[in-house]
């Protein structure tokens, strides 16, 4: 791979503190209706590790789906995560931006190659998600999204 | 206007210390040839206003299309302007997101209503801009565009 395998950004990720209020002026702001706040990476597939250990650290999340671009709010529950570490040293703010890949682990040794290494990653029933740090690279955190 | 006229988000803009060698650093992620970088704000058209007076601030942008979603990265020159003071306190990150609106005065209007103030308006030979300081209540700084 010399090359991310996807230049479509599929989902914008913000860091919040409290997901059921800032759902609620999301909703309001773009006359939607509120989604159901749900667990992030607190089920059996979760697996998160952070870097290089397993964490069992969670989020509670909110997903809004904004044209070919999805909005996830998420607020850090326990620690250590790259959402909870995010809270701490930035607060509130825009954590990553997202692109589907077809072969993760291809696309993480590409990045990992330019200097760009993954943070955390884990998954849920349905796919993979690995967040990769471009701070120095690229301004931001990159996250990589492969549904099975 | 009960809420936004627009919910599809048509740019991510990142505020970077030096354009010309992240953008040349997104290129190689992406695979896709690195964009001229360009002056922004440094016309007749700009007019910009900061925080309710007038500014001289620029900034040197590269624009990439990807997908739907173009990414802005803008490297603050001079000040006062949200860019700089973006780079000032936060350090380089993703700056705002952006949604295109058909009547800026009333969208503005309602975001107010909703305590979202205008912290900085101005033009390009083409359309005008404002950026949204909402914060406090989506974790973010919007950008609304209109083009004439």
């Amino acid at each position: 791979m010399k090359s991310l395998d996807s230049t479509t950004v599929v989902q914008i990720g913000i860091i919040v503190k409290d997901v059921e209020k800032t759902a609620s002026a999301y909703a309001g702001v773009f006359g939607i209706p509120k989604p159901e706040v749900v667990p992030i990476a607190g089920d059996a597939f979760a697996n998160t590790n952070y870097r290089g250990g397993p964490s069992t650290a969670q989020g509670k999340g909110a997903f809004f789906d904004l044209g070919p671009v999805q909005m996830e709010l998420i607020e850090p529950v326990g620690a250590p995560s790259t959402w909870e570490e995010f809270l701490r040293t930035h607060g509130e703010g825009i954590h990553h931006i997202a692109f589907k890949t077809r072969d993760m682990g291809k696309a993480r040794e590409f990045l990992a190659s330019q200097g760009m290494e993954t943070i955390q990653q884990g998954g849920w029933d349905g796919g993979q998600y690995a967040y990769v740090d471009c701070s120095k690279q690229l301004g931001l955190i990159l996250e990589l999204l492969h549904s099975d």
